[in-house]
């Protein structure tokens, strides 16, 4: 089935050359059907013209050809649905109420905005209440790892982080807005954040890469009174130990008691095996391109050096197929491919494969599933999608509504688990071990569940009137 | 006549000691009238409640009194109707379209992002049609200079900033974001600017002082390619002018034949200087703590150094009795009742009288009255109101849809003239020089003039559909 598109191209078109009935009948040859025209600028040797065209997919590329190839003709630009959603930005920002008259606007500007300016600088605490910092997270990029593209630099890292403040608004109602640093310098990043935190509640770090990903975090949590989060390495870690625990019930085996491979130790990776330890794991391996993390190896990688103690306890070295032999689950976020049908026949009996690689997961989930009881994947065209969109949005709706001072492990262990709760006990199966990015139950349990988590240790600085002490 | 307004009482009432029956009697008894309670928390021995009042404005303090003096009642917040206005801040952050389904996120976020930021790495420019960047403005302040409250720092200044917000969205349908730096060196405000620019189109400054503001608005506007503009000079510069141009007409005189006065050399007066300066202005005298600024004389600020080489051509000395001797015109922007009436006495017949100090004018506009042809203030209670909403949401409209470099001197002249031309000659008079904020073709005739000017000056870097070469 090939399906329809619509695109929009802008051409100028030289009159004393072509006229537009000749750009018509060409695109009508090729299977382009006009839906509107808008006159750009009419100039008098040369017209712009924005024209819509319905397009079948497979035309795409014909359309191009045939008009790029036209004397008189000069196609400016062209635009797909994808990049139609784009134009002119996808977020806006939008007063609360209207300023109709002069009463309006004395009660939120001059002069009676300098009585509330007044309350705050007296009580700096009053900002929470009088300012919209209660609500309002700053993505942060330095654009050096942008989903799979690598350091595409801050303009072009705009439209994720954009994505992920409508994704804030909508699923958890927050205000997020999109910081894109022109900067590489962890030092200087780590002074910008901390120059403009005054109207944030919280900080959401993004696509910043690996290792320097890890020193910004740990900075800003300790210098900053407000939550810190690198979505990138916790919202995943988060999300596939929720899924994790849900396959471990499905599967019938504990954390406790289970043999875990964790390879590529990247940003994801450092959190997920922290995470881990944290729910009880024993027999936990970390593998990267140095093999297997082992004591008595030292390691460039802070993260790397702490994770050689922490884990692996009997010293295992080698690779990956050494790391496998009887492993009960895989945890992939590596790169694709890497992962053989051999592997997982040496792993244990009823054996759990997160191969979340992006956009090639680990192994080819169709392969995985003769010789895995449970799969999943970073994709949504595969059951069981470990899609961080499940995390980010309720673990800061809860931070911010007790306010808390940092989201620390308890509260990421907690927001897991309240992930692999919305899937009700009697739905659960090899299919099925993580609720859609669309189930309204998500936000909800995750955020209670970090504002639990957060009086239990001491970071709330606020009890929301719905929660009970 | 007394006007009522509502209040909302959060107060916290132990049980053992008084009921809610005994609250709402002592408020109606002080002619409080109790519209909604909200339960916020129902503890055991204590209960916490929302009580909205309506209340005579007069009898605010006495219901306070009343309240606190009970026993067994803890009043723990007061919110009138401003500070009502500001709870949870004034502006939030919309997705433009909703992500409805996985079809939505695709096109928005993952995956379908991917080849839009693809698309911005291999051509930047195209972030000012992809991203938000076209449309935004960042609001930059370090609240050192907040409406006349001084240094009130970054927190408190944000209520100013997120109403400046909602202007530009409502006025000149301009996304603009409150930035509000911790920090008050000029070097690492520069530094933090440029490092968050990627995502904005224009830079508005605020509330930063003088002179610091000067360097940081020369700096940013010469390092940075988008226009940088800092509203507290510039703004109130513009509207001045605006408002002079129309009272020269009112009493039949050219800028050029006037001997001018300005009297507070600070952001705004500086920046006043220049633009009559740019307007034709010969006679011009700048006054401040020093005196007439004058040839010959060395000031530590360099604003002050250039303006004694460029006003004051016959190099007159002493304060602002000297100055005033013969003026046609005097613009303060300096401190309220520094102006007597025996200055205004001594300036030439047909005299106008700009008195902008806020709160306090220079002069009480009811005594200027009597001695001056035409008198404006910067207060909404007076005719002839100078306010800088006149100025920022059009010339940031235009200079974002012409995609301008910066915001020349050029460009302020034609806002000016702009402003001043929606007021028609017919309906021009001592009363009325300067249209109303609410007039709707205020923004649209200042854009249009800001964009033929930027083309004129070469700093366009796009021509809008609607304007022609």
């Amino acid at each position: 089935m090939s399906i329809a598109t619509t695109m929009i191209i802008r051409l100028e078109i030289r009159k004393s050359v072509a006229t537009f009935g000749d750009v018509a009948s060409r695109l009508a040859a090729v299977g382009g059907d006009i839906v509107a025209i808008d006159v750009i600028r009419a100039g008098k040797d040369v017209t712009t013209r924005d024209i819509t065209v319905n397009v079948q997919d497979a035309a795409n590329e014909e359309i191009i050809t045939v008009l790029t190839d036209m004397p008189g003709i000069k196609v400016i630009n062209i635009s797909d649905r994808t990049f139609l959603a784009h134009i002119g930005g996808k977020i806006e920002i939008t007063p609360k109420m209207p300023i109709k008259n002069r009463e309006d606007l004395s009660l939120v500007y001059t002069p009676g905005v300098a009585r509330v300016c007044m309350a705050i600088a007296e009580d700096p605490g009053r900002a929470y209440s009088l300012t919209m910092k209660r609500n309002t997270v700053a993505v942060v990029t330095d654009g050096t790892a942008v989903l799979g593209l690598g350091d595409i630099g801050p303009e072009a890292a705009m439209p994720v982080m954009e994505g992920k403040a409508m994704l804030f608004k909508q699923l958890a109602d927050i205000d997020a807005f999109p910081l894109c640093l022109d900067t590489k310098d962890p030092e200087e990043i780590i002074r910008v954040v901390k120059a403009v935190t005054a109207g944030f509640g919280g900080i959401n770090l993004e696509d910043i890469s690996s290792p320097r990903c890890f020193e910004i975090e740990r900075r800003l949590s300790a210098e900053l009174d407000i939550p810190v989060f690198h979505d990138d390495q916790h919202g995943t870690a988060v999300v596939a130990l929720a899924g994790l625990l849900n396959a471990l019930k499905v599967v019938g085996k504990r954390v406790e008691d289970c043999r875990i491979v964790v390879v590529g130790i990247g940003a994801a990776g450092v959190s997920i095996c922290r995470l881990l330890l944290a729910a009880g794991a024993r027999s936990l391996y970390a593998v990267d391109r140095a093999g297997i993390l082992h004591k008595g190896q030292t390691y460039d990688n802070a993260e790397w050096s702490w994770l050689a103690e922490a884990t692996n306890p009997e010293g295992l070295t080698g690779g990956l197929t050494e790391a496998m032999q009887g492993a009960d689950v895989f945890i992939g976020v590596s790169s694709g491919g890497i992962l053989s049908v051999d592997h997982l026949k040496s792993m244990a009996e009823d054996n759990i494969v997160f191969a979340m690689a992006n956009p090639i997961p680990e192994i080819e989930p169709e392969l995985a599933e003769s010789y895995a009881r449970v799969v999943a994947t970073g994709r949504s065209d595969y059951p069981n999608q470990i899609n961080n969109v499940l995390c980010f949005p309720g673990i800061f709706r809860g931070a911010l509504d007790c306010r808390a001072k940092v989201v620390n492990l308890e509260m990421k262990l907690a927001a897991a688990q309240a992930i692999a709760s919305v899937v009700h006990p009697d739905e659960l199966n090899e299919q099925y071990i993580i609720p859609s990015i669309f189930n309204e139950k998500v936000v909800e349990g995750v955020r209670e569940a970090v504002i639990r988590a957060a009086i239990a240790t001491g970071m709330a600085r606020r009890l929301p009137p719905d929660i009970s002490e």
